[in-house]
């Protein structure tokens, strides 16, 4: 900026200032217009990274933008159910709220591609494929008949597959299987023979222990470390296909948004952006040791899948896919961006993390 | 915030404002300062993401900040020269600067932990090891006595492992070879019997052509199809052991970052964290067709190093790491918490990222 323009911009900004100060009206004031917003998670209080980040979120938002944007952030149950987090910020009842967009899949079927796909992307992934590769205008677009903006502001990394009472050593001993895990996955579990149970996190640990179900995913050795399922299941199976970098999103209320001064809209893009990057550190960080713990401590069984039960997953997700995608056109649509992307990026994960780290593995 | 304090503080700005307008002096009003900055780059102009995304680094700032920061990018040699850029920042000629640590190994060993490690951490781990593990103090602790401060602002994912003219069977096939190759690889290859060359990006493609070298590493796909080694080396190694997730840097000038308000400073932060992110999802969008189109249209070979191999320079990389540790204080520092952090990852990553591209892979 010369000085000539610097000089005009002080001078309006300070004259708009003036006459603020002089009706004691600060919304005439644009750059000093303060917001007050509230937002609602689907996350328990304390739930580490998933609700802890939306308050660091709250916070970072509070210190870019000079407290002119404050965010009280509500978990789950504190202002609407949990999984009234969605309507609440389309009807304006909040400004934003935190989920994760598969809970979301009966509203709007396609949202379910925006946050975990069985045998789908990798944190890497799913994060290229939002920024780089033209997914967060799609998922705008499956969200814009509520009138909520979503953006990424987490993720779990590959998830563990979850908790058994059992071994597993083929396709067949799913027949029958009583397992909590919900979305997409679920329905694959149910293609292979299995019963879904669906339960919200509070009532899984009993459930598991007293027989009700026989297995259950939750998220990963932190999270589940937590949760005691250790104390009830014995074999804790890996990878997640089912999860394989689950995406947490923020919701913004479109006219909540859209009211906001562009700078305001810029630091709130940008702190969801941080905070997807920040979570997913976290996760990393923490879930090493949390598995030591488990396996070395809680004398915890850690198994991989069998190749063939992974194989037969992977099948039945193709088909799963396939029947959601032909549901309905918005579905479809996402669908086929979505394995056009995965074409996209070809073998370079084998040829770059994958090769990296079966020589890691090896030394 | 309840209406006495949201009152209170409007009234506080609006004074400060007002008198802000009265002397005409924007110094005295901290909110509407503006600051007009330089950035020197350690890039070729318009290269792509690295110099790319420091312009667009700058932009969102600007945005972020409503025009109150703005920052001019120069591209290598445009103001200084590339490999000027630290002393620049460390001086003050500029207020900010990009590059990769490594680089400034000559003035502070230690900071070479903080770009690339040969058999550390991949993107994840070392983004881990930054935000959520305590090295980015280490790393400002590192810069202090030059009175710069840095931040993550890019990651190239894992390299690839370079263009040979000849196949690589042992580790004897490095005696004599002659390879442009920096860093720590390089001094890597130096005890394996190679002669490590240094080189000039722009003078590497000729001095292959000619035999001036036998072999060099660049980045990945994208920026080495640009570069055109295809043309005159035929074998593209793969894994990039030497570089498996190289952090690019920004740099800000202490003095000109602290006289900032914390609203800026939180913004330079927020916005090198998003570049971070998005970097990192360029690469990982873009490599996959790269590849595609040396390996199909330039019928360039694709070879993953021997084992024998990987597990030689596995071994000579422990080595160099322990002989520079061995240097000076800071740089022992700094290696020993590298390790602390990685024993703290444990198996995580076989358990997670690397089962899953195990499977997805032979599928």
């Amino acid at each position: 900026m010369d000085r000539r323009s610097f000089i005009k911009q002080v001078g309006v900004t300070g004259a708009a200032a003036a006459a603020a100060t002089a009706v004691s009206a600060p919304t005439v004031w644009a750059q000093g217009k303060t917001f007050q917003w509230k937002m609602v998670t689907t996350w328990p209080p304390e739930m580490p990274i998933l609700q802890t980040g939306c308050v660091k979120f709250a916070k970072r938002v509070e210190e870019l933008s000079q407290g002119r944007l404050k965010i009280q952030v509500y978990a789950g149950g504190e202002l609407v159910p949990p999984l009234g987090t969605f309507d609440a910020v389309s009807q304006g009842t909040v400004e934003c709220g935190s989920g994760a967009s598969y809970y979301w899949a009966g509203k709007a079927p396609a949202a379910q591609w925006f946050s975990a796909v069985p045998f789908g992307f990798n944190p890497q992934g799913i994060n290229a494929w939002f920024y780089s590769g033209g997914a967060l205008k799609l998922w705008e677009e499956v969200y814009a008949p509520f009138n909520v903006i979503p953006r990424p502001q987490g993720n779990t990394g590959v998830q563990m597959g979850g908790w058994f009472n059992k071994k597993i050593e083929s396709l067949d001993d799913y027949k029958g299987l009583k397992m909590r895990i919900p979305g997409l996955g679920g329905k694959v579990i149910a293609k292979a023979g299995g019963t879904v149970v669906l339960l919200a996190g509070g009532e899984i640990y009993t459930s598991l222990e007293r027989g009700v179900i026989d297995a259950t995913e939750w998220v990963g050795p932190l999270h589940d470390l937590r949760m005691g399922f250790y104390q009830a299941a014995k074999y804790y199976y890996y990878p997640g296909w089912h999860e394989p970098g689950t995406c947490l999103e923020v919701m913004f209320n479109k006219k909540a948004y859209e009211s906001l001064p562009k700078d305001l809209q810029a630091i709130l893009d940008a702190v969801a952006m941080e905070t997807n990057l920040w979570s997913l550190c976290e996760f990393e960080a923490q879930n090493g040791q949390a598995l030591e713990t488990l396996v070395k401590e809680h004398k915890v069984q850690l198994v991989r899948f069998p190749d063939s039960v992974l194989e037969g997953f992977r099948k039945l997700s193709a088909e799963v896919l396939e029947e959601e995608a032909g549901k309905d056109p918005m579905s479809r649509k996402v669908h086929d961006a979505f394995k056009a992307f995965k074409a996209k990026l070809g073998p370079w994960g084998a040829v770059s993390e994958k090769a990296y780290y079966d020589y890691l593995a090896q030394a």
